[in-house]
């Protein structure tokens, strides 16, 4: 279970924008993990493919290589962070301060452990994929991965323990945002979707 | 001076990736800067908007709410690690291990204080406001902040003390990825550039 309440994961700044009920939905959306470790006092946050299952809403998957700093550290058990952030737009205002950005983001605290047995290697692998890439069959599009890439790469199992999440959305609010007649300009500039599995217009294929 | 040659800013997985001498365009590039503290010996991260400016190679702003826990651990002077990631490309290729993102990344190290002055909180306010949304113009657009709204935000300099940076681009790299004629498929999916300050056509304006 997720523990929603405690002081670790509280939302102190724009407690409002919080949205812990769509968590699990800004995780399956996220490209990039932003994976936080401490090593004797000092922080390292290094940007990380990772995988999340809407079946098990408590865990994440972190892949990276055999040799990592990273890897070998998740895997004594040592506290992590991991934060999916996506940006919606920017979000401008006719007062300086009140300039934003729109965005979901999720953090999440626990630990973590090295997956050893292939065949879970494998199949979080395979979801990886259809998660990045949706509509991408094994077999036909590609090939499924060796014993021997396998046992040449790294997967860590992070048990979410404590978790927020935050958006923004909408536009400006400064004080003469509302009122069209005031002098300046204000608005939103929706950026892009680039959610996980949402398919592009541009792929390009060998 | 930073140094860019320590061992904490080392890369160790993909060091043909490493493109130090692209770190500032990389920041200057960004959106969102993943920012990693410890307290405790727990680690956190934090997404933030933040400021870099390309004469002050050395120097990073997070711009934060005046109660927020992070910006006053920030102001101790502790250590902090603040990520900066840029997703360019999804990368699919003919076998599972080998697909991949193509991005750039800035990790970056140091410690920060909090800027009590004013005149220099305004000034990199107005500078930021410029590297998001390039061609808004102060007094036109809209109202510098008044002296009781800076009061109301916290801005720390982060002094980045050790830097690294990381870039993948091009196809998949697999082992039948070079042959068109191999089974399956593959190429690159490519995101739109979401850059700080590159003009986007669905801008809409109260």
């Amino acid at each position: 279970m997720i523990d929603h309440s405690t002081d670790i994961s509280r939302i102190r700044s724009h407690a409002e924008r919080s949205v812990v009920e769509r968590a699990a939905e800004f995780l399956a959306a996220g490209l990039v993990a932003h994976v936080g470790i401490v090593q004797d006092g000092q922080p390292f946050v290094l940007p990380m493919n990772y995988q999340f299952n809407a079946g098990e809403p408590d865990k994440l998957y972190l892949h990276g290589g055999l040799s990592s700093r990273l890897m070998h550290h998740l895997g004594t058990g040592a506290p992590v962070c991991v934060t999916v952030t996506l940006v919606d737009g920017l979000v401008y205002s006719r007062s300086a301060l009140y300039h934003s950005t729109n965005y979901r983001s999720v953090v999440c605290f626990g630990t973590a452990r090295i997956i050893e047995d292939q065949v879970t290697k494998n199949v979080v692998l395979e979801q990886m994929i259809r998660r990045y890439f949706r509509g991408r069959t094994i077999g036909q599009d590609y090939f499924a991965a060796t014993e021997a890439e396998l046992s040449s790469t790294s997967l860590a199992e992070m048990k979410i323990e404590h978790i927020s999440a935050k958006m923004r959305e909408g536009g400006p609010k400064g004080p003469f945002d509302a009122d069209p007649r005031a002098a300046g300009t204000c608005g939103v500039l929706d950026l892009p979707r680039i959610d996980a599995g949402v398919a592009l217009p541009n792929s390009r294929t060998n």
